[in-house]
């Protein structure tokens, strides 16, 4: 699965980095998708379709690729001076720390384009999937509710956790399992429940790893969310209220899948990628918590 | 033709702020796009598809309204404090002044999203024109030859001035050409050369206005080109080399208009806008060039 993943990038960065481009963008946009983090968005994305049938490989390898270049987009955008000032992001430097601010701004620009980009140049073959595509992950990173709404959200005075988690993180969990319904065949509507609970236990999980984690193993400073006065759900429910929470969302989600070919794996999968989502220093809390 | 362009950005901007959207970027997003500059791109889109026969007129809106949302994206980062760091832009404050950067950057990174997304929704009579409208419009604003690129060859030791300004200003005019003779039913490699002639010809106006403009006229401030050390087609041709060379490429690109229905509009067209591309000091200067 991870093959096919970073071929697809790999696929989409040679095309945006060719011949005659100015190098210090090739270099950076390369540095900002390789080596990547877990790439769970276009995992899962994968993963839904692989369970629907997978009737349109190259339109889900290109709706997978198009979500993670979205994804290392906001990270980059996300880590600028202006928000969260961070200084590592999966153990080296930022993307401006690295290279500049201009040139990680353009870097993320680039890779918002690329990524649409992608969708329309490699569903040669299954054309009438271009739009649905394009519509539910622009839905997903856009306006407005989709995670530059959720980023949006921090410069509000109010807050309202539920539509700011839902945006900020959620969408994209959401949006990926949408997007690999459509590409495999199936019926998104029908998935809806599985994109919704897992995009809630990721940003539970997020939320976890922000209050509780260490720098060291996340590769990424920890605590931005208080330093930057960011709601997290630890501070509404505290750590065994966010453990238990979790552990009801990934019920929820295996219960949320409907039934498909791949449905027994998927639920395996998805159990088992629980348990990653687990801060290591809590993890016998959770699984106190799981059995419960 | 304005109205068509206005009611296309209304009909996006009204879809990207819908209820429940965090309101300060929803604000931004309407300060960004409205009121406008002259929407150049856009009724250029449209003055193409037009002499094409305007087959498919949703499909223009569409292509139109991406064009200059992207502009209007590319803007507002372009003002950012890691760019031009400007204040002004169409005669008032620009958006990470008005707002702040963080919602800059988000309204741009938004305003991006949304350009494709308004492809993908509104095609729905025309959806084969999908991806050939993302692919040429995200050709000319992203990696490696689009506005993107043309950006970070400032941020290069050694710039080739041909190449960083066709892909920082000359690409998306070539796009707005393409875009509108796709959308409109025509032949976009028969425009090719009006393209190339009309984006080279913006690009040595807008250095004409950096070199020699005055900031009051233009509504943001002149002479960025020399503060922020960038390469101007008049530090090296010289403001009358440079008018020359706006003649020419005005006059290359009335005769590059290909056999059409509405060919003798378009070229007349073309003529008028020519004169609003010199600066108001210069026009006597031009006036002798182009009689020459």
């Amino acid at each position: 699965m991870s093959d096919r993943i970073n071929q697809g990038l790999e696929k989409a960065i040679t095309y945006a980095t060719a011949n005659g481009c100015p190098p210090k963008i090739a270099e950076a946009i390369r540095y900002a998708i390789f080596p990547g983090g877990a790439r769970i968005r276009p995992r899962l994305c994968l993963a839904i379709a692989g369970a629907c049938g997978d009737a349109n490989p190259h339109a889900t390898n290109a709706a997978a690729t198009a979500i993670e270049l979205l994804h290392c987009a906001s990270l980059i955008h996300d880590d600028m001076p202006c928000f969260d000032n961070a200084e590592i992001r999966r153990g080296k430097p930022t993307v401006h720390m690295a290279f500049s601010e201009p040139l990680a701004l353009l870097t993320g620009d680039g890779l918002i384009v690329l990524a649409f980009e992608t969708i329309a140049r490699e569903c040669v073959s299954s054309p009438h999937l271009i739009a649905p595509l394009i519509t539910t992950i622009s839905k997903a990173v856009g306006m407005p509710y989709g995670l530059v709404a959720g980023q949006a959200w921090e410069s509000e005075p109010k807050i309202d956790l539920d539509q700011y988690h839902r945006a900020k993180t959620a969408s994209l969990f959401t949006g990926a399992v949408s997007a690999g319904a459509i590409s495999g065949g199936g019926d998104p509507l029908q998935w809806q429940g599985l994109g919704n609970a897992l995009g809630a236990a990721y940003q539970i999980a997020d939320d976890l790893y922000d209050y509780a984690g260490s720098s060291e193993k996340m590769g990424k400073p920890c605590g931005q969310d208080g330093t930057n006065n960011r709601p997290n759900s630890v501070e509404v429910y505290g750590i065994e209220g966010s453990l238990e929470q979790l552990a009801v969302k990934v019920d929820e989600a295996a219960r949320c899948i409907p039934d498909c070919q791949g449905g027994d794996a998927l639920r395996k999968l998805i159990r088992n990628e629980a348990n990653r989502l687990v801060p290591e220093g809590l993890i016998d809390k959770t699984r106190t918590t799981s059995a419960a």
